[in-house]
């Protein structure tokens, strides 16, 4: 039997684009001669439909949708993802469904068993989960079908009380295939192999793993479909960041050679490649082409210029630069140089003038007070204004040029610099922003050199620098990781040898900053704990605050 | 059995300061010769904690607390919601537990079953769902402890496959206990009542119902906790909107008069009533105090003002009006007779300047583009960063006046007018907010009369009416309310008499302006489906969107 593994780059809720999408695969993968052809998970929908499954109006035209799919199926079957709705009075109203169809029909029906709900996943929110266990026959080979989730409980730690596969290999079934919506991190496509072998070597059986790929919002995709023969070895692999669509045949899984697997690509560039994604989807998906960013001649603006200009294009990008009285010279120099080093348009407007003027409108009331936070913000709000205003007049996106490291301790002014339609490091601490820096200037010097070796800064007030304010970096981003993606407590964090000072003055931070994240834009999840949907916190708590 | 119901406002994650009510409780219900008190669920934590579980280190401050208030309990018994470990290698960590606690030692442990996982719920994200059932026998009587939605699975839609009670009846309970946390809705205290009115008359037997009070950031409890005899009437009910403990006699509850039912509150009043408690509960667990917010003249930052003198007093309310060049006569006018009404000094912040400077700026870019959405915004902006500076330098929180119509169809500016620390009516749709002012001024005129007549307006271009770009609220508010709460698709809503251009249009612009949303201050939630962590949807999606 010969499978195609379609992986396609879906649009939630875009019907009519994900069903070109399908139909043209399926016209593909016919001419390949493939018997059946695979789709993900929830491919109809596009990953994570979120809430829009609460309509009825909304499942009925995934259903029709794959009412119209499956009558272009002639000569091939398909096994393809969509929502389907729970006959029975008890329970949830919808089930996560597995369609296979042949001849021109759906002949089968496989619903999701293991709901994940945690991080970013809200499955049990919308799905009930399956109890009844079947398989599929089909060109004399018995296929067992899952569903993403449905082979990650295996291991150590098991999150559920039932292994679907361990239902299904009482049917003695020939190959295990499973459709998925497994959003990157830079580490998930280890994770992604390692569970998926084990269920190889557990159950003996070849294996067919597809993956969405492309961005949805903060979700990223990054493919990588896979075809596991019955030995464990991985003897197809698709594409990373792209579509794909290959052809597999079962009688010669076993003798493929296996796909060496020692040269991974580094974190690093996992995480470029990721966030160039992530920003070029959501401009195509909102049919939007130019971005506009605001260049101070630091590290963070730097990168996400560069990003934006691999993205997008360097026509579709325009870099600003808005200094103010504190700015340094060599900013406006840095900022410049990487600029003309990437040929990109730039502007420079002073926000003196606008800042002043607001200082004056003010003055009645702030009298002789001293400077303080209130006029620090003041230059960034005024910078916001202004890029939110060409933005408006001339239809660009802002990019928001926040850190990881910024947001999780509320370095950064509220409609500031905080503003965006999307933040492209919002999930990348300040030391891997230096590397994502190095790594884009490993061939040529791009980003200007001084950019990446001077202290950082945010030049509000006179030879500021990050410093006065915050730990270093080296320190901080350790206790943040430790914080937040692997959720140590305090007394955890001492033992592991960090000064108590510094990690009950972090966790504070973190935690009595959860209404600036609140209001924070989107952001590109490269990390196993994105702030944002992954990351559910309340705002009026007092846990891990100093007065409590 | 003397039984106290112990109706407490908790603070997400200040252990000692939930732990000393707890404590003061259990005094008061000694003093009242009370045999047992009861607590609501997660109460040693507060709710929701949301991803604070994930803590080891909150898991074990929730069990160091438990143990301190079972040390306590001499002489009387208790039952206190908190989480707990789930000592099986299969399944999730914890379960939601209500600890039975008789000598000062925690004697029993009852996990809830039914875990909800809808709206702003997230509970089988956090918990095991419990599956071993007993109950707990104490002065002679068997009680049937039940967690909140345990005894949500009765009527007619059915959303889980077993039922607790049912299961609990094997063992001949004499009483049910149901330790809650049911958010407010306007709704909520009617279908609350129903559906435990259905456990009574199905199970024939009395229930003590314990509900929290007060607010948690958009999270509101309304308290309420009730006690049924076993014939179905309520003989008890504890304040609304405010602390309480009672005690009630379980030999004598079938002699107790039933408490009338028919003067049910308003709509209107319980949202009234509701959002004062937000705010103060909002500003008060934060250890803030004032308040400032802009003073436009119309009808959502009057209605927004008087809620916040309520709230937090006259003393700690700021009003700053400030008018642009497009503002009338009348809005300063009606704005200051407000502030007059309520003795609350006001300021008067002219815009212009600022603006101008702006454009001033900008005007080698706009050149003689002509005035569009960029200089309106410009102006909403500048408001918005005058009152961000003003609660800076001051220690004010700036309270966001956008009503829910707005917030649905993204009539309004991010980092403008749609800036604030709290979002006090955006759950309150337009019309609702009319009532909301008709009913503050039922007894005298607060909010003048022009303010509520007027046709209103954001005032950013000439002679602007909300009307240009909206369709009357009268109609835009209907066809909101059945997409937003009833999610009604476009075909129902047409069916339902609306005219199709104009669901068309407002379907694409509720789905178009997520990403507003997504940005937004978190909102007081009084409605069944409010905007925030109850509603979660794609930003870069196409469903419902024109061009689709």
């Amino acid at each position: 039997m010969k499978v195609a593994i379609a992986q396609i780059n879906y649009h939630i809720g875009h019907f009519s684009s994900n069903e070109k999408k399908v139909l043209t695969a399926i016209e593909k993968a016919k001419k390949m001669k493939a018997d059946l052809v695979v789709f993900a998970e929830l491919s109809v929908s596009g990953y994570p439909p979120r809430d829009f499954l609460e309509f009825e109006d909304f499942i009925d035209r995934c259903m029709q949708s794959i009412k119209r799919i499956a009558e272009a199926c002639n000569g091939i079957a398909a096994i393809i993802g969509g929502p389907s709705v729970n006959p029975e009075i008890k329970g949830k109203d919808l089930f996560n469904t597995a369609f296979f169809i042949v001849n021109g029909k759906v002949q089968s029906q496989i619903h999701k068993t293991l709901l994940p709900n945690y991080d970013i996943f809200d499955e049990y929110r919308y799905f009930e989960p399956n109890q009844d266990f079947h398989i599929v026959e089909f060109l004399g080979q018995k296929l067992a079908i899952t569903i993403c989730e449905d082979l990650w409980n295996i291991g150590d730690d098991l999150l559920y009380r039932v292994n679907p596969m361990d239902e299904l290999m009482k049917f003695g079934p020939d190959l295990i295939i499973n459709i998925a919506a497994s959003p990157f991190h830079y580490e998930q496509a280890i994770d992604r192999k390692e569970k998926l072998k084990a269920n190889v070597d557990k159950y003996q059986l070849p294996l067919f793993y597809v993956n969405h790929v492309g961005a949805q919002t903060e979700l990223l995709f990054d493919g990588g479909s896979l075809v596991f023969n019955r030995f464990g070895k991985i003897v197809g692999e698709l594409a990373y960041f792209d579509e794909d669509l290959q052809v597999f045949d079962t009688d010669q899984l076993d003798a493929l050679p296996g796909i060496p697997q020692e040269q991974l690509t580094s974190k690093i560039e996992l995480i470029h490649d990721a966030l160039v994604m992530g920003i070029r989807n959501y401009f195509g998906k909102l049919g939007l082409k130019q971005a506009i960013l605001g260049l101070s001649g630091g590290i963070d603006s730097a990168v996400t210029l560069v990003l934006a200009e691999r993205a997008l294009g360097k026509e579709n990008v325009r870099a600003i630069l808005l200094p103010s009285k504190f700015s340094s010279d060599h900013s406006i120099r840095d900022a410049e140089d990487l600029a003309k080093n990437l040929d990109i348009p730039y502007d420079i407007i002073p926000i003196e003038p606008g800042a002043a003027q607001v200082n004056e409108i003010l003055q009645p009331y702030f009298k002789d007070l001293p400077f303080n936070i209130a006029e620090e913000n003041i230059q960034a709000r005024m910078r916001g204004l202004i890029l939110m205003a060409l933005s408006n007049k001339f239809g660009y996106i802002l990019l928001n040029t926040s850190n990881k490291s910024e947001a999780a301790v509320g370095y950064g002014t509220l409609y500031g610099d905080m503003n965006g339609g999307l933040s492209v490091l919002g999930d990348v601490y300040k030391t891997e922003v230096f590397e994502l820096a190095r790594f884009i200037n490993k061939e040529r010097e791009i980003i200007p050199e001084n950019t990446i070796t001077k202290p950082p800064s945010a030049e509000l007030r006179p030879d500021q620098k990050d410093s006065d304010s915050l730990p270093d970096y080296a320190i901080l981003d350790k206790v943040l990781y430790a914080y937040i993606e692997n959720r140590k407590g305090p007394k955890e964090l001492i033992q592991m040898g960090f000064e108590e000072a510094i990690v009950n003055r972090i966790l504070h931070l973190v935690n009595t900053n959860e209404y600036k994240r609140y209001q924070t834009p989107p952001i590109l999840r490269v990390s196993r704990k994105a702030f944002g949907m992954g990351r559910r916190m309340p705002i009026v708590a007092r846990y891990l605050a100093m007065d409590s």
